[in-house]
């Protein structure tokens, strides 16, 4: 088995082989972060370039601290200081950039399906960081990752996912990756942060976090993004903690071992009280750890691995 | 020969022979793109700073590639978050970041003269990556390497200079370059974007397109520089496409062999259609490329090369 | 002796023979600076997160260069592009940083005491890099470091601090470096920049520059920080720059070799002349330099000394 697609655009399109590949490949990524010199040679002289049209901490982060431990170069492109604001098209800065001999995109966009133009028309891998509430395929795998790391199995799995669907990427790749690996997928959320016809994919739609959350080896929850509303979809932060905040009393329904995920950043007090955002269920910070290791295989596999 | 110069400031001072050599050091670091491992240790343990007081993607994107390909460390300096914000003098700035002991100044400032003035008051190389209207040289020197490379020669071809001419230093230095080379050089923009006097710089000056380029081996379009525009020197945007856009049309009347170039941003639909921006015509991403090669020779020639 | 403790959070807390010992590690530090590869490979495969909630220039770039001359990686983290923007907690964010497997944060903060809550909460070692005004160590590090290099020795020496005492985390630094080192320090400042209880500290506060300058060895001025400027504790800058300002006739009654220190940016003509901030007697850009070695040295203990 080889990772033979030239980019990493989102879970949709892989196939249950290529998910298990690029995870399989992880494993070892995963082992150099625990050495004292987190460094191998493997894209030295090779250049990744992190064109970040959305504000970011921890993925850009991630991606770059990914390439630098595989002993790439790293160029940060940054919105604010760049000739985007001179009236350039998107596609004419990515093709500019590429003349100069880099080998790797990686790019978030609020517009859905950036990545996929650039991708088409350049010849060099891109990867997907986020492109609006489509994808976040590197989320995905880190977060199947994880699961598997402590489960260790995704088929027969019952998770939760719960809060704003409708809007998140993260949930989206979520869905993709967990029905092709078959974990049974239940969507938790107010009616109006459930997008229509989502039980096309496969997965049950819950509007009571009980309900939802019941016998469910894995909760993963997703955080109301305050900062994107521009509508009032739900009526109140209060209205919403009183009815989808997990608590220490909500989750005995669940199974005995499940585990807490959530994509981060966490909203204390809203979606998840700090008993649980820091407890002895909660997996959040190893999914941090482990999507480094899964940006090294992606890295890995679309650069160096051929 | 050598090039024997602490700094580059601008083409002005240099001679045809000092713009060779150059050039044909150019020629060996632009090979080292073509490789799968696009470096070399030249430059290890030497730091370049590049000092942008202006927004800018390519350019310094394009000295940070080319510092990291010969090994050495690049400090960018922002200037939004910077103490340029607490009342510091550029010099002091610049004098202070020198006493950490770093070997190189790259410097854009809209001020022009602003490199001369830190060159002239500190012992290590300075680079002039635009100051103001007055020269841009590393551009220049990449479009006379682009132009050899493509046409074999600089002497005796005749090229077409089309846009704001009064207000770009990209005009500047490759008037300087070109007539060096002793290539003929003609100017062609509506009369209030051509500079006073500037017929004593041995070019010619057109107010029509179709004239400016007739028989011409090259066509260097400008880009209309919207962001900078403070009164109103063109009547409107769509009075200059009707009079100055390259189009296939007109074209027709410059050599076969043409060549489009153009310092990028494009603005697509302004100066020059799609269909020639991206033709086959269109030499404007070799520019880019060959921009990484020129900056590699730069800095080899001011901090390895001795 | 070793450096046993986890951080640098402060001068406070370090005893005379921890700070001697730190001095001592910068000297060869200090020696690498000189060489033409300014390099040495001690922190390989290590990875230093400067966390900046201030602007700085030449702080985050004296770090940044001390761990790029150990070769270690270095990310920046800049809060207007963070999740920060997103309602996370500081904690929070540094935590998941951590799970990154990063080796060391430096962390700037407005808010005193920043650095040791991470400090506390985090198994990795934090270097304040500024917080508030409450300690700034590396710069009083540095300065201890550059009056022992010129004077040999610092016992006994007497220093006179001029400036915005209450508010200037530099001095309290300082204050506590120098008495622990058994010099004499002397304040000097408007009453309302002198904070209350001060003299507690061992050291003389003085209303009239004449006087607190009188027979010291060295002059450390600090600037007169205007962009923290809330209300109004002095009355104009020509008020203070009558009284505060140092003078080539005023610095007469001070000792015939005494030397003048400025933590940096300075304002010129308001607490420093031209002639003085340039002069024979200026040690600043001194400083500047062995912020570096300084730099490098808590690093290396820190990180690699072990």
């Amino acid at each position: 088995m080889k990772y033979e697609r030239k980019d990493l655009l989102g879970i949709e399109e892989l196939s249950a082989e290529e998910i298990n590949f690029i995870l399989d490949t992880a494993v070892s990524f995963r082992e150099i972060l625990e050495r004292p010199i987190k460094k191998v040679p493997t894209l030295r002289g090779k250049t990744i370039v992190n064109l970040f049209f959305e504000p970011s901490t921890r993925t850009r982060m991630s991606f770059e601290l990914a390439a630098k431990r595989l002993n790439a170069d790293v160029l940060n492109f940054s919105t604010s200081s760049s000739s985007i604001l001179k009236g350039e098209t998107l596609l004419d800065t990515a093709r500019n950039i590429l003349a100069m001999k880099v080998d790797c995109f990686v790019i978030r966009h609020s517009a859905p399906g950036t990545p996929h133009i650039i991708a088409k028309n350049l010849s060099i891998p891109v990867i997907n960081a986020g492109d609006g509430a489509h994808e976040h395929p590197t989320q995905a795998l880190l977060d199947l990752y994880t699961i598997r790391e402590r489960k260790g199995r995704i088929k027969g799995l019952r998770i939760a996912i719960v809060g704003d669907i409708s809007r998140s990427r993260v949930a989206r790749s979520n869905i993709w990756g967990l029905s092709k690996l078959q974990a049974e997928v239940r969507l938790c959320a107010p009616p109006t942060l459930i997008p229509p016809r989502i039980e096309e994919t496969g997965t049950q739609v819950f509007f009571s976090l009980e309900k939802a959350i019941k016998n469910v080896d894995i909760i993963m929850m997703l955080r109301i993004q305050k900062e994107r509303d521009k509508g009032s979809l739900v009526p109140s932060n209060a209205e919403y903690r009183e009815f989808f905040s997990l608590t220490e009393e909500k989750i005995k329904v669940a199974k005995d071992d499940v585990l807490i995920m959530h994509p981060g950043p966490v909203n204390r007090g809203i979606e998840l009280p700090t008993a649980l955002a820091d407890g002895q269920r909660s997996i959040i910070l190893d999914q941090v750890t482990n999507g480094v290791a899964i940006r090294m295989a992606i890295l890995y596999l679309l650069l160096g691995g051929k």
